[in-house]
């Protein structure tokens, strides 16, 4: 491996999705790998659900050779560039576009997961025993899984389903921004077990070891208590902690701030999107600025009251405040996240969110319209509507049963 | 009186100032003293300093009467509208535009100020003596004098100079959508001394009554000691409280919440003005939503550091961050405030901020510059530019010691 480094082992990484936003984060991650041979594998290597994409004539990338339909994997690992998903953005060539799942995550020590909600479970369920026992994830996937039982975080799913430890990263990250390079913030989030000691690495088949198992336990909002046996990093490999982790994903134009609330990083991802809409109702009916500001200071709010009333224990609830992945998103999305603007565009057109999001999103679904109601279900389970009523409000406003003009007066109890 | 309410005497108020916020504010206080005949006489006063208009034949109150030069408090007290101020707003027929600071003050319980930083002290000066001794304020001045020996609150100012307790209202409230009354929310901070027992009315001449005295101490920064010595408000009167205050300034479109954090709300108006300068270079450059809201956190945090550093004793850092005085007015001033505006032009323009100012402010000056650099030579003197990155990236980009792109890195640290 060429390094003088005291460990022998580099880490390689994985990243797990290839849309806009796991396109901007491999961006990232390859050109961290590249420039710290001491810790990472050069090599990146990233998903890609194959498909079929036309390279358009007007990409600076375009040649001859590539007219008529190509394999995406193909494209981006010729021209280096993801056509289709994150057109203009010239993508580092140490990051390797694979078809194969299970071949891109194979002897990976660090995984990233960037995908679309609905395919997470079914993504894991496929690479589940054929990961390095002792690999960390990382989920930068918005928001968490809220339903009338329970919250549960994305980066617990996944953890759970591959008997892993996970971190999540979020923040004030709108992933055209990130991928062109203009300066943002981020926070990850990482906070494994206590692992007394790192254990020798083992020589042949990974999954063969029988090395030291932490057992890590997460009770979630219904009282359900999740166990998962982690098996310790081997010894040859850098630790991964956050200092490592930082020295992945930041960039001069990407600045992180590792923390230890996965939960509060995970659920202001969520909440900021109920926020967002309310904001673009009361600009709709243009309440102007002051109004704007008052929403998104309840929703804050609301936002860290909702942290400590469930995840008391284990949340910081300065991450609302403080980070990026909490005020800083809340204000980026509120500004000119989909949210916020098909909400806006709702009231301006009097025309219902579900049509402004055909006519806006091209077939994509709005995040904070599913939130708001799934927050609500679960308040109502638990008798606490009126505890949060701005987020009661707009679930309101969304199944029609207030007005975007009455939110004033409902938070205001 | 005709009430038959439990106290005999009613609160007289008085609206020091008549500019644009001070007109503004002023009809919300006739509003409510017009609804609330048990708490406050009908009647509110309004000083305004004297001058001449024109009434433009545009506005809907104009007549053939008003041709030609007029006095300002006349054409408020007949056509209830300042014309020159806060055009195309109606005020209410109850307040009182009043040419004679002196009578206007005079037998007025509640002192409310709203004047620009400059007429403070001399204002204050001119009524010293001739006020109830048992007075209360409430100060609607932004900001704090900052300079390199210490920080002042206005509200302390008036209230030494007076020798009465005065309180502080701030808030996300760009004037004209407050007088438009577009929904928005504020900040009422009052927690004076602590009185036992309120004391019987002076029968006649109020500043001759010898009623019970609290002392009154506040150590600023600079360790000095003030004392005042603060007369109890007769038990006539209904007490000065939260409450009272709530009814005074909270209307429908105006929401108020009162806290006891008056440095809090003070130096948040001051502070977040220095933010939104920076917020506006970044959005200047081109840097979009992501950078905004990574400057607005780093901001915040700032804000909460430096409350807690100088003003630690008597803060609650919450109102930073909970309050409209805090996030809110921080989110609306680095979305349409005049700082974030000309901050923004002058990237785009390429012309130093005092240029824009002159073309854009109409001889106004912007608050955010000022406080910047007394906010830094504060810090010098302190050996605490470091600790403070960003307030100290924004003095050295006014001063041209340091270009805007560096601040990401500048405040890395």
């Amino acid at each position: 491996m060429g390094s003088l480094g005291p460990y022998q082992r580099k880490h390689k990484i994985t990243v797990v999705g290839s849309g806009n936003w796991g396109c901007a984060i491999a961006k990232i991650v390859a050109e961290n790998a590249s420039s710290n041979p001491e810790l990472f594998e050069e090599k990146v290597e990233m998903w890609v659900f194959e498909e079929d994409v036309e390279v358009p004539k007007t990409s600076k990338n375009y040649n001859a050779s590539l007219a008529g339909p190509q394999k995406l994997t193909e494209v981006i690992n010729s021209v280096h560039e993801n056509v289709k998903y994150l057109p203009g953005i010239q993508l580092p060539v140490n990051l390797h576009a694979n078809p194969s799942l299970e071949d891109a995550v194979k002897d990976s020590t660090i995984l990233v997961f960037n995908l679309p909600h609905q395919f997470i479970i079914k993504t894991c369920e496929q690479i589940k025993g054929k990961i390095l026992p002792y690999a960390r994830g990382i989920s930068c996937i918005k928001g968490v899984d809220v339903n009338s039982t329970g919250i549960h975080l994305f980066s617990e799913t996944i953890g759970r389903i591959l008997g892993i430890y996970c971190g999540a990263l979020s923040g004030a990250n709108i992933a055209n921004e990130v991928a062109q390079e203009k300066w943002s913030e981020t926070s990850v989030a990482y906070d494994p077990p206590h692992m007394d000691s790192q254990v020798p690495t083992p020589q042949r088949s990974p999954s063969s070891s029988t090395t030291d198992l932490v057992e890590f336990q997460h009770k979630d909002t219904t009282g359900q208590i999740s166990e998962v046996k982690l098996q310790a990093l081997p010894s040859a490999y850098p630790p991964v902690d956050h200092s490592v982790l930082k020295t992945l994903f930041h960039r001069p134009y990407f600045h992180v701030r590792v923390v230890n609330d996965v939960a509060g990083v995970s659920i202001s991802g969520a909440l900021k999107n109920v926020v967002a809409l309310a904001a673009g109702w009361v600009v709709g009916m243009g309440w102007g600025d002051n109004a704007k500001a008052a929403i998104m200071r309840v929703g804050l709010m609301e936002m860290v009251k909702f942290g400590d009333t469930f995840f008391g224990a284990t949340i910081d609830t300065r991450t609302f405040t403080d980070e990026s992945a909490g005020v800083a998103d809340l204000i980026t999305s509120s500004s000119g996240g989909r949210n916020f603007r098909c909400a806006m565009y709702s009231v301006q057109r009097n025309q219902p969110i579900e049509e402004i999001e055909k006519t806006e999103l091209n077939g994509q679904k709005l995040q904070g319209t599913l939130t708001a109601v799934e927050v609500n279900s679960f308040l109502k389970n638990q008798g606490m509507e009126d505890e949060f009523p701005l987020f009661t409000a707009v679930f309101r406003v969304l199944e029609g049963t207030m007005k975007a003009d009455e939110i004033p007066s409902y938070i205001e109890r």
